[in-house]
């Protein structure tokens, strides 16, 4: 007699297999070609192979779920894979966090292979129940096997964590993954619940996180949402105003964007499977000002001369004191900044773009709602830094039909006579222009006479008509739109642009000066950031938002920040450097410089004026 | 043409002088022979001799005023002695801190002087003011400052540090008192504000604080105030019941007895004239209950055997977390605990009683709601503890008319024949009787044939009466007593004195017995505790409270466990003592011994029954 046969689905890969009843689930995830971790080969001793039942046959929970799960876990169809017998049609969800990874992955990005030196560890024990005749205290049986299995010695736990200890223990009987930075314990785990780590480039304008599995290096789930202090002011400007002007109003600041990143690190563990617990560790990144209003520090000296954060040096606070949930005694690294505008984002772009180890002339540009621009220069002796206001126009604010890069935004336009070919961001119907396709817009315009080198609109120039709010061109006409609306460049869209453009221009041209690097001595220019992975580089050339050099010494590297962010995370290593080159990067504060506005305002035009004598 | 001349007053010491107009209230306090400190010798730089004008012509704020004082200490009144002229007749109120101390004054209690090596050091600094060519970070320069001219390095400086330093650098241009911890800065103040810390014994019953100069381990302040957890449940169990069988019922106790140790440091600080920011350390100890109950600790397993503690090691927890206003990075040290019915405070007593380092068979016991006993015995290794419930009656609770050691307590009672003198705290008529009182009463009681060797009233004795709970005997009549009522000892009363003392006298025999220590090799038996203070020794041995030993074996040492508390603040080398102790003492379970039940119940007895045989 055959044994009867049933389906196995799996979920999110969509594998499906047909196994014999009794086979288990990991059996079945085998068969279906699935990798599922498992360091115990199937004894249901090291819990690293979890499923979720989604649907079907639920089988009964075996001793081994038992033992590594809540009750609450296994109400919500929560299973071992290896423990698990099929009883009939199963539809089971696979968390990221129980599929095979290899070991060392490269994080994505410019930065190569990062070193794994993670300021947390997991180590897995087993210590002793107490009796009458052993009454040594939690936290002392927990210390000593930690020190006569792994060596860590002298153990230190909070008081917070020591509360998630004492159910645990008796739990899971006494069979616990502890989670340890240096001595203190950061929090404990069933067993087999591998350490994971959130990341944070913590934009003006946007915030993107990154959950990473602290022994693989690799990111579980990724997520980009807008700063939700957005609502307080769109620029940094803006928001140190309403910090100064308002009665709590650095507060307000502080609580928003921290429950922000709790939201998205919510999010992030969801996706990836990885309870808040699993969290032990998190490198945050940002702007000077960023940093501070996340941090609650005073912001008012910020705004006024000489420009001087209040804390510069690299922090550790503790997550649960800005009401991010994580493991109990779980710190948050922020990484140092460099002055008043040039923050830890700036810091992690260097490490994200190894710009501090390269052996010739680079110049690193993050292109945001701010800019920072960094010189390498061997032999100067240090790094210089300087930043300028270029404002939120290249996220498609203040254009009239700007739009952040999401579906439905012209990221590309090419004018060929009448002719306007757009390349839509996924192709559907338009809907607006973000920054690279306001950025080819311009350049195309330029080029083909419609503004001239002032950035005037040409009345005479084919398709410039007058708008409501001036002479525009457009782009899409109501019937192709989206929206049954048109889609132009208005003359203020020009202007907004000049003024970004002629910022950022000015901002290099003002840190080569003052260090005495002539433009052609420059050997690479590497351009950072959302928007300049999108950029068309020969439009930007050709608007003069960056220098006019070879289209080759241009790179693109994409969020270096974020890169950075991540290899602080995981690497004390890279945050003894970021300490480095923090400290070794010397700023320039482009406004005090006294050529500084003449050259803004050169930047602005489209062609350089011809000067006297030429 | 002469001067006028004012007359000038200082609180609290009540001196009087008259001096010149124009004079300093410095130049007046010297007058009178009042020791003002000062670093500077008058030049207004070092900020020490504040005091505060509490009557009379108000002048001036001086410029040094100004640098050193807020708006609001100025609008108080508050004034620096050596550049206040007197413009009027004046009376200045002349706060603790502002005195001329000795250096390492002997702290009193048991232990001698204690080694001043606290773990927070002060720390005066001038920083240079941040400028366009100098744009480091507060923080950061202020690093500077501690690194040259202390040679502290690394510093770091949690944000909420940094939200005090920020404004305040500002205010005294950059010239502040910086407190250190390790490289961790825990707060900032102007000039000449010495560093103060606030060690607590926290009874189950009574919670005892003391505010302590870091720099001279002068005591500024001390106040007993009652546990506010006391409307939870007298003793330790009911309020480990209260905290097992309420939601939420443990973070009520923590709140409140929290809430309670805030309340106690602001009546500390007032006293002394001490600023919270100046208060930059603690140390608290009690029994492990209540350490449990105030750090937040789970208690469940403290209930049920192997009753062992969450955590018994010793911990930093930072104030602010726990709802305590001192320096904005002030942590509060909490030394090790025993076992789970053996616990800091215990440790503490050894430590103010120096039972540690005796070199002769010595027995420690601390009366309180529990009572705790410590043997040391040259030669056995190790310290032995054992723990007994002995009830709150010594503190005069379920006795009818009991009441605690205050104004109107009969604390002393010799019966003579048919005369009964009484001694009454404070003199007045009596209202209650007291613990020291009940146990003379007793003594007295069983002495004079009032009741037998079983504790029972003899109804034919003189004065033995029936009352409306049994028979009794009256100690003050209606007529004599301050409220119109009698004071007596009731049956039950003999009753509850039988049960705390059978208990004690029981665990004290086991603990001895159990190490192999006969009982006439005891050398010396150490009473602390308050309650151990005022105890009639003749009588305790009298009833068999304490083992029948010589009487010159008996010392009495007063809070013991108070001076090991402040011992754990003021030095380091202590808080590893502290350390050694809990790990070097073996705690003896009393209730899993087969005889403490009949132990417990013959030590009940006035006079031990005659054995079979003798």
């Amino acid at each position: 007699m055959s044994a009867e046969r049933f389906k196995v689905e799996f979920d999110p890969m969509g594998a499906s297999v047909e196994v014999d009843a009794g086979a288990t689930l990991m059996d079945a995830a085998r068969t279906a070609g699935i990798g599922i971790s498992s360091t115990c080969g199937g004894e249901g001793t090291c819990g690293r192979c979890r499923l979720t039942i989604a649907d079907g046959e639920m089988p009964p929970p075996s001793d081994a779920d038992l033992r590594f799960m809540s009750q609450q876990e296994i109400g919500a169809g929560q299973r071992l894979a290896c423990r698990s017998h099929v009883v009939g049609h199963t539809r089971a969800h696979v968390p990221k966090a129980s599929l095979v990874t290899g070991q060392r992955l490269q994080l994505d990005g410019p930065a190569g292979a990062v070193t794994l030196e993670a300021g947390v560890r997991a180590y897995e024990i087993e210590a002793t129940a107490p009796n009458l005749h052993d009454p040594r205290s939690d936290v002392d049986r927990v210390a000593a096997a930690l020190e006569t299995t792994h060596g860590v010695r002298r153990l230190l736990a909070d008081p917070a964590v020591v509360r998630q200890l004492t159910p645990l223990a008796r739990r899971t009987g006494w069979h616990l993954t502890c989670y340890v930075r240096n001595r203190d314990l950061v929090g404990v785990e069933s067993p087999g619940r591998s350490p994971a780590g959130l990341a944070v480039d913590l934009g003006t304008t946007k915030i993107a996180g990154y959950l990473i599995d602290l022994e693989t290096g690799e990111v579980l789930a990724s997520e980009g949402v807008v700063n939700p202090q957005i609502s307080y002011g769109e620029d940094v400007i803006a928001r140190l105003a309403y910090a100064a002007r308002n009665p709590g109003g650095a507060d307000e600041l502080a609580s928003v964007v921290r429950a922000g990143i709790d939201r998205l690190l919510g999010t992030l563990a969801e996706t990836a499977g990885v309870a808040r617990e699993q969290i032990v560790d998190a490198a945050i990144v940002g702007n000077t000002a960023m940093h501070h209003l996340f941090l609650g520090l005073p912001t008012r000296q910020l705004s006024a001369a000489p420009f001087v954060p209040a804390a510069s040096a690299p922090m550790e606070v503790r997550a649960r004191d800005l009401g991010i949930t994580m493991a109990p005694d779980a710190t948050i690294h922020m990484p140092p900044v460099i002055g008043g505008f040039v923050g830890a984002d700036t810091v992690a772009m260097v490490i994200g773009a190894d710009l501090d180890r390269l052996e010739k002339v680079a110049v690193g540009v993050d292109i945001g709602t701010n800019t920072e621009i960094v010189l390498q220069r061997p032999g100067l002796g240090h790094l210089a830094s300087a930043s300028c206001a270029s404002g939120p126009a290249f996220e498609g604010a203040h254009i009239r039909d700007g739009m952040r890069g999401a579906a439905g935004a012209i990221e590309g336009v090419v004018i060929d006579g009448d002719r306007v070919d757009i390349r839509v961001i996924a192709d559907g119907a338009p809907v607006g222009i973000c920054g690279s396709g306001i950025v080819d817009a311009v350049a195309e315009l330029y080029r083909t006479g419609r503004i001239d080198g002032r950035g005037r609109f040409q009345r005479a120039a084919r398709g410039v008509v007058e708008g409501d709010r001036g002479l525009q061109f457009q782009l899409v006409s109501p019937e192709a739109s989206g929206h049954g609306r048109e889609i132009a460049i208005t003359q203020n869209d020009v202007n907004e642009i000049q003024l970004a453009k002629g910022a950022i221009a000015a901002g290099i041209e003002i840190l080569l000066e003052s260090t005495g690097t002539p433009r052609e001595d420059v050997d690479e220019v590497i351009v950072a950031g959302a928007f300049g992975t999108y950029l068309n580089l020969e439009s930007a050339l050709a608007i003069g938002l960056l220098p006019r050099l070879p289209r080759a010494a241009y790179s693109q590297v994409g969020n270096a920040a974020g890169t950075g962010a991540r290899a602080t995370l995981l690497s004390l290593r890279d945050r003894e450097r970021a300490r480095r080159i923090a400290r070794g990067t010397r700023y320039l504060e482009l406004t005090s410089n006294p050529g500084f506005h003449r050259r803004f305002a050169r930047s602005m035009l489209f062609k350089e004026p011809v000067t006297k004598g030429s």
